[in-house]
C-alpha cells in the first residue's frame, strides 16, 4: 500500500525551505514543506495550477492575492490558479505544511 | 482569504459517513470525511481520478487494490486512478479524514 507518515518524512535544511515529495501523477503532486524560523516560499503564481497548503504543525504567515494572515495547525488555505501566493515562517518554531498542487506542472 | 479550520467544519451523521466540502475547482475537490465507529466509504474505483486520504484524527481500515491496512493520525494514503479503494472506521472512536480528489468528476 502506498502510504506515508507525514512526520516521518520531514527534514529541514538550514539553507532554505525543504520540499519532500510524497506522491505525484500528471494530475497532482503532494509534498511536505519544512520551514525553519525565517524561511519562506516566495510569493509566486501559477497560471493554471491550484494549490492548497495545510498546516501540519507550527504557524506561519500566508499571502494569497493581496491578503496576508497568520495560520496555525489544522488550517487549510486555497490559492486558486492565477493568484499570487507564498508563505513565511514568522514564528520561532518549525513550520510543516502538507501541500497539494493540481494539475502537476512537472509531469505533462 | 479562503481558508478553513478542518476541525471546525467536522460534523457527524448517525446514518452514514458525512462529507464536508472545503474547496473545489474543475482540477480537484478537497473534503473532510467524518466517520462514526462502524461507518464506511464502500470500496469503489474511479477510472481517471486520483485520490488521497489523510488521517486527521482517529484510525480506520483502508483498502487500496488488494491490500487492507489500519492507518492512524498523520498517515496519508494514495489510491491511484483505476484502483479499488475504500475506508471503514473499525475503531471505537471517531475518524476524520482530509480527502483530495483530482481531477474533479463533479465539475467538467
Amino acid at each position: 500500500m502506498n502510504y506515508k507518515d507525514v512526520f516521518e518524512v520531514t527534514k529541514f535544511n538550514p539553507e532554505k525551505m525543504a520540499k519532500i515529495n510524497l506522491f505525484e501523477t500528471s494530475n497532482f503532486f503532494c509534498d511536505v514543506y519544512c520551514l525553519e524560523p525565517g524561511q519562506q516560499q516566495k510569493a509566486h503564481a501559477h497560471e493554471k495550477e491550484d494549490k492548497l497548503y495545510y498546516v501540519l504543525s507550527g504557524r506561519g504567515e500566508f499571502m494569497i492575492g493581496d491578503e496576508t494572515r497568520e495560520l496555525s495547525e489544522h488550517k487549510i488555505v486555497f490559492a486558486e490558479a492565477g493568484k499570487v501566493h507564498g508563505v513565511r515562517n514568522t514564528s520561532d518554531g518549525r513550520l510543516t505544511l502538507l501541500v497539494f498542487m493540481t494539475p502537476n506542472p512537472n509531469i505533462k
